[in-house]
């Protein structure tokens, strides 16, 4: 038998014991930021409907959509009747519609779970993957777009990502730029998707790209990379977006994000950013990403759509949000060492006629509250069993033989040190509660 | 349009704040107790592939398995590569048989999180509905069947069942059972499923259904019947399966993991229960149920199944475990009252140019560890924004206008008392947490 048949599918992963707490624990750090902002937790279902799905997320998300085949007589058909979850955006909008006047004004929620898209697995890019996505479903504040920040950024704080920076722009910043620089309308999208790549490709490509891929005239490319990538890019465009209606409200509404958000963020890790593009048309005001020093892409990005909800079928609200990229920051964190879970107390069993002596023990040391295992293997002698205890990282070892049932004691043995010390039966709990507490 | 598009798919739920957060801390309890046991969790993924989990839950299990088409080019043949998780246990098979000697041995492990099953939806009969499972891979040992035992029933208590108890029987009592009674060989599975039907229906309706459905001697069905219901039906078994070497091993095993659980479980909370079947074919060993009081059915259950993980395509190993069926469990606990996760401050907008200055003390607040909600709507209206933190069940109202601001403090209103005071902007994270410690 291949073993391949033994891993799990293509672009999943199995969370074993010290990934899988490290990963929890990144998702309760997530939370508790979450939380204290007061927003409210939604868990939707791994699937909805087809029709939920299809069509939101454009001709090439379709394809990327795992659909769940018909089931009993209506399986030959081949026909699939629902799909699983691809973003959190979506099962926002149809619970947004379906709760209507029941769910708070605004309403803020978090979701923090899976999502599954048939992409081609690659390094860092899996077809089962964790999103965590805050969002303001009924606000137009800018104060909420602050708030969408900072609760992103404190949840950056908390897991301890370093040396992050918040790049902010705004759609209508984007419309302006177009305008100003003279770009033809119906070129302004394939324009944009363009300019994205500054901060990937030199200067001259992205030129090049503007003309021979994007139909740019070659001075409208010239001068729009030129001034985007000068080193006071950031002076330019607010002086250049100035000449357009839609670049003037661009820039207030990044300077109202910047004036609310600066302050917790700090005011060296957030900036008016004007190449960023961010790929998703529905955005509608502000825009932003936060990318981290020696991280390709974005660990964290949101913005304003206010359109979005009643295109996905809810009603016609303003809203924003955002998500955190999970797998790219619990990649830069690495695994947990394991050591915060250690074993408090490995129970040995060295003679059959005591395991009713010493589960009474492990029963006694766990209703204290220390993590217990008992010996499940077959093998009676101490020296195999102490190895185990070891091998399970124990910090004691309890020893429970002839002599010790006869003396009313129970050896207990560090670990670490491997000195033995004889504890009355009735003291057993308290003893190692004592010695495990400083250490936890 | 129909409403109805808004509801989640038939047989899930949508799981907000309240409900959600009760279900939380339900799990969250319940892994405490599993780690208090030395289990160590392990996440698969929601799906796997279509012939890894085919064939391994009987001809009724294939047909209740959601498939999950084929992608791309693939997608016309209407065939089905992979499939949604049915349970938590052939997932863990294939775990041990692909990580083999990496695991720790025995490999104890608990796994929690939705399984998915097409059956048709019901009083609390889900599509999609969770499992908290603790199995022992590789131990042989009584041992490991009093602590899977033991462990749930800590969980119960965790949770706060109340009033539950423990039925526990074994595959070769009932064997013995079947021997001593002269039930054919080839009825015996027959016999078996209609016997666990004791609990539910009259002595006669099932000693009926013994002869006309499962074709069993009249004075067979009428004996077995009698001496299970029987008053005194523990006795008469403990004697009658002495004559049958299977009984006697069967009433050695149960003897075995009463001695080792009873003193945790309570001594009048686990008891041999002759009449307790199981309908899983692969149960080896010891076989129990969690029954509570005015509850239909079990709450957790499981037993050893020494076969299983070789079956299902694993090494050839000893195994024993046990399931919580939490969606009853949540069920008997009703909802959180929401009391909990109260907001502790509610800020207040009530001039634009405040918008920053109140955006720092949330963040001061927030810092300090207290829930924070700024105002996000349009209304500048203090009436309407203290409305607005009543409905949020707010603990206290931030106040910052043009008089606080000149004075250099910030109004706090108690929104229980409706008592305001006025606290210098330097103290008012300090004055509270003071204030709010207490209740939390």
């Amino acid at each position: 038998m291949a073993s391949q048949q033994f891993e799990p599918p293509s672009g999943t992963r199995d969370f074993l014991t010290d990934v899988l707490r490290a990963r929890e624990r990144v998702f309760a750090q997530i939370r508790e930021v979450f939380e204290r902002y007061g927003f409210e937790p939604l868990q939707t279902p791994a699937f909805e409907r087809l029709e939920t799905l299809t069509g939101k997320y454009g001709d090439e998300g379709d394809k990327l959509i795992f659909k769940i085949l018909r089931r009993g007589e209506h399986e030959a058909t081949g026909e699939a009747d629902l799909a699983l979850r691809y973003d959190m955006t979506v099962p926002l909008a149809r619970v947004v519609a379906g709760y209507g006047s029941r769910l708070p004004t605004p309403y803020k929620r978090y979701a923090m779970g899976p999502v599954w898209r048939a992409d081609r697995p690659g390094r860092g890019r899996f077809r089962e993957f964790a999103q965590c996505d805050v969002d303001v479903v009924g606000s137009a504040s800018p104060l909420a777009d602050a708030e969408v920040v900072c609760a992103l950024t404190d949840a950056l704080d908390a897991v301890g990502v370093p040396g992050y920076r918040v790049l902010v722009n705004s759609r209508r910043a984007l419309s302006g730029l177009l305008e100003v620089y003279g770009v033809p309308a119906e070129l302004g999208g394939g324009v944009l998707i363009t300019l994205d790549k500054l901060d990937k490709l030199p200067p001259e490509k992205v030129a090049a790209e503007l003309v021979d891929a994007r139909f740019l005239a070659p001075d409208i490319a010239e001068a729009l990379v030129t001034d985007l990538t000068a080193p006071d890019a950031v002076e330019r465009m607010r002086t250049v977006l100035k000449d357009s209606e839609a670049g003037r409200a661009g820039l207030e509404e990044i300077g109202r994000l910047l004036d609310l958000a600066a302050p917790k963020v700090g005011r060296d890790r957030i900036a008016f950013t004007p190449s960023l593009v961010r790929g998703l048309d529905y955005y509608t005001g502000v825009i932003f990403e936060v990318v981290a020093e020696g991280m390709p892409g974005s660990i964290a990005s949101g913005g304003r759509y206010d359109g979005l909800i009643s295109a996905l079928g809810g009603p016609d609200v303003p809203a924003c949000g955002g998500s955190l990229g999970v797998e790219r920051i619990t990649g830069l964190l690495g695994d947990d060492a394991g050591d915060v879970h250690r074993i408090d107390v490995a129970v040995t069993v060295i003679a059959e006629d005591t395991a009713s002596d010493v589960m009474g023990y492990a029963a006694r040391l766990r209703d204290a509250g220390l993590r217990t295992e008992v010996y499940l293997a077959a093998s009676r002698k101490l020296a195999k069993q102490l190895k185990w205890a070891a091998d399970r990282k124990a910090r004691y070892a309890l020893i429970y033989g002839a002599s010790d049932k006869e003396a009313g004691v129970v050896t207990v043995r560090d670990m670490d040190t491997g000195e033995q010390a004889q504890v009355p039966t009735a003291e057993l709990a308290a003893h190692l509660t004592g010695r495990c507490a400083p250490s936890r």
